[in-house]
C-alpha cells in the first residue's frame, strides 16, 4: 500500500555524486577540496569536552555565528547556521514557496532546485543561460516567490557580476537567493547586496574552501527579518555541537584557507590549459571544478574509462550537458594522474 | 516587506527548552542524561581521520545502519539515520501530510509536532489523553495519514502497551510513528510491530539513553517501502562523518548505555519517592523525568524560585500542565539538591 503524498511517491529524488568507500582513488567527482581542513579542527576534536556532547548544543550556533560575523564585517544578527548549504536551500523553498508561488533559476545549474520543489509541490520557472552564462533578462519578469542563482554557477564554474545581481534583487519583489557555495575560489562576492537589499540572501557553504564536506556546515547571511523567518523553519537544534565548534575553528583560520584556495586556483589554471591542450572547451572557471567539452569520444565514454582506472569525474545525463565532463581540481599529483589517462584513452 | 509564505509569517516558531551556556548549573530541563557519552565515542574523536572531514559523508550512513540493525536485531535496510529524532518527525510530515492529509496525536505531548504541522499548512488532529494515559479510543478512527504516538511519553512519563498499539497499527488505513525518543529507560519496545506492520515507523534518538543531544542522530525503524520514501525527502547528507562514527560507537557498546540507564532509573525511583513524600502527585514514569504535580504553590512560581538557585527544570505553559512541572533525573548528587532546594521553597 502507498502511503505517501501522491507528489513524493511519482518523485525519483535527487541522486549525489558517487561517494565510493575506499580512500586510494582519485576522486574529482564532487568538488571537494584536495587538501585538509585546518588543524585547529583536529585540536577542536583532541580536545572537546564530553559534556557539550550530552548537553543540546547552542541551538544558535552563536559561537559560529560570532565567528563567521568577524570574517565577513557583519552582524552575527545577520547569520544562521544550517546543516551544510543543502539545508538553507531546503529551508528557503519551504520559507518562500508553495503551490502557488514558483521557484525560478537559470539552467544548467545545481541539480538539488528543482527537487527541493517537488518535494513541496512548487512549481518551477526554468531560464536556461545563453552561450556567455550571463544573467538571462527573463529572470526579471517571472512570479517567483523565489529566485535562486549559483554564483559562481555549477557545474560551468562562470560568474555573473555583482552589478547584474544588484539589478535583479532592486527589479525583484520577492526573494534573491544567491548560492555562493563556491565562493571561495572566486574574484568576487555579493555580501554587500545583504547591506542594501532585504531581500537578498546569501548562501554559503564550509565544505569547499574549508574542506569540511564531512562536517555538513553551511550558513545563510541576511537582513535579520529574513534570517528570523527561516529561523522558524529550521529544526531548532539543527547544527550539532561538534559542527559548530570545528566549524568555527575552520573559519577562523583564514589564512589557511586562502593559502589552500590559492594552490587550487594554480591547479584550476594547469588544469583548463592542458584541456585546451588536448583540444576541449573549457570556458574559465570561478570555482574548484572545470566543465570540460568533449569532441571525438563521448563524455559517457570518457567517464567510463576513467572509472576503469579509479578516476571519478562527473557526468550529467542532462540537456546541454551531454557531452561535457565536470572535473574538480585535485591536487598536482592527482590533476596529472587524470590528465595522463586521459590521454591514454583518447590516444587509443 | 513580507516575502513569507503566509502561514509561516503567522506561526511563532518552537521554542525549544532553555539551553544555559554555563557548565555549572543543575540543568534538569531537557531531560539530558545525566552520565557522559561511552568512552569509545572519544575515542573516534581522539583518531578521527581528517579524510573524512573533507569528503563528503555516507549518504547512507552505512556504518550506523549495520551497528543499529545488530543490536535491535533487524535488516540494515530497515533504518535510516536522521539529524536527530526531531529531523525524522519533520521528514514523516513532509511525507506524508499536507493540507488534506492530517496528522493526528494525543495530547498532552512533544509540543513540537503542531509545530511541524504549522510548517505544512496540516491539520492536525488532538486528541486529549484521558486521565490513565490510556490509548484514547478517538486514535482509530481519524481521517490521519499520519498518527504519532509519542511512547513512553513526554510530558507524562507513561507508556502505551504494545497490544494496543499494535491494535491501533491493525485498525489504521495509513502510518502510525511511534516515538520512542526514551524508550532506552522503558521495559519494552514496539519494534516488534515493524515485523508485522507496513505502516509502522519507530523512531529512535541517541540524545537520552546515548548521552549524545549534543550530536543530533536518530534514526527510523521501518519496512524498506516506508524508508524509500521517506530517503527522498531527506537531505542526502543529512548526517555527518562524525556523527555517524560516533552515535555507531556509541550504539554498540550496549553495556555501558545499559549500566547508565539502570543508574538513572534507579535515582528515578529515589526522586519520585521524595515527591510524593513532600506531598506532590507524581504518576510511575518509564522515561528518564518525572511528571510533578504541585498544589499550594503554582508551578510557575516554583520554577522561577528554583532558577533563582540555578536549578533548572521544565514548565510548560500548556493545557492540563499549568500545575505540573517536568523534572529530568540527574545524578544523585543532582537530585539531591533539588529536593533540598524545593524543601526549602515550600518552607517559605
Amino acid at each position: 500500500m502507498n502511503y505517501f503524498r501522491p507528489n513524493i511517491a511519482a518523485m525519483a529524488g535527487y541522486v549525489p555524486g558517487f561517494q565510493p568507500k575506499e580512500l586510494d582513488i582519485i576522486k574529482l567527482n564532487t568538488n571537494e577540496n584536495p587538501y585538509p581542513p585546518s588543524p585547529h579542527v583536529l585540536n577542536v576534536l583532541r580536545n572537546l569536552d564530553l559534556e557539550r556532547l550530552r548537553r543540546y548544543p547552542d541551538p544558535a550556533g552563536t559561537e559560529f555565528r560570532q565567528a563567521a560575523g568577524r570574517v565577513n564585517d557583519i552582524p552575527a544578527d545577520h547569520i544562521m547556521c544550517t546543516n551544510g548549504g543543502d539545508e538553507l536551500l531546503s529551508i528557503a523553498v519551504r520559507s518562500f514557496c508553495d503551490k502557488t508561488r514558483p521557484l525560478a533559476y537559470p539552467t544548467p545549474t545545481y541539480s538539488l532546485y528543482p527537487v527541493l520543489a517537488q518535494l513541496d509541490e512548487v512549481p518551477v520557472i526554468e531560464i536556461p543561460f545563453g552561450q556567455d552564462y550571463s544573467l538571462p533578462k527573463e529572470l526579471f519578469n517571472t512570479p517567483a516567490a523565489l529566485t535562486i542563482v549559483c554564483n559562481p554557477n555549477a557545474p560551468s564554474g562562470s560568474l555573473i557580476n555583482v552589478g547584474d545581481l544588484a539589478s535583479l534583487a532592486a527589479s525583484l519583489k520577492s526573494v534573491l537567493l544567491i548560492d555562493e557555495a563556491y565562493v571561495d575560489f572566486s574574484p568576487c562576492t555579493c555580501i554587500d547586496l545583504v547591506r542594501q537589499f532585504d531581500n537578498v540572501i546569501i548562501l554559503r557553504s564550509m565544505s569547499k574552501g574549508y574542506s569540511l564536506a564531512g562536517l555538513r556546515f553551511g550558513y545563510a547571511i541576511a537582513q535579520p527579518s529574513l534570517i528570523e523567518g527561516m529561523w522558524k523553519v529550521k529544526d531548532s537544534y539543527n547544527t550539532d555541537a561538534i559542527a559548530i565548534a570545528a566549524a568555527s575553528a575552520a573559519i577562523s583560520d583564514q589564512d589557511y584557507v586562502k593559502a589552500n584556495v590559492e594552490k587550487v586556483i594554480a591547479q584550476r589554471k594547469v588544469l583548463t590549459e592542458a584541456l585546451i591542450a588536448l583540444g576541449f572547451k573549457v570556458p574559465p572557471s570561478n570555482a574548484n571544478f572545470v566543465l570540460a567539452e568533449f569532441n571525438g569520444p563521448t563524455a559517457q565514454h570518457i567517464y567510463d574509462q576513467l572509472v576503469a582506472k579509479h578516476i571519478f569525474v562527473r557526468y550529467f545525463k542532462l540537456p546541454g550537458l551531454e557531452n561535457k565532463l565536470r572535473i574538480t581540481v585535485g591536487t598536482p599529483d592527482q590533476n596529472a594522474r587524470f590528465l595522463s589517462a586521459l590521454k591514454e584513452i583518447l590516444a587509443r
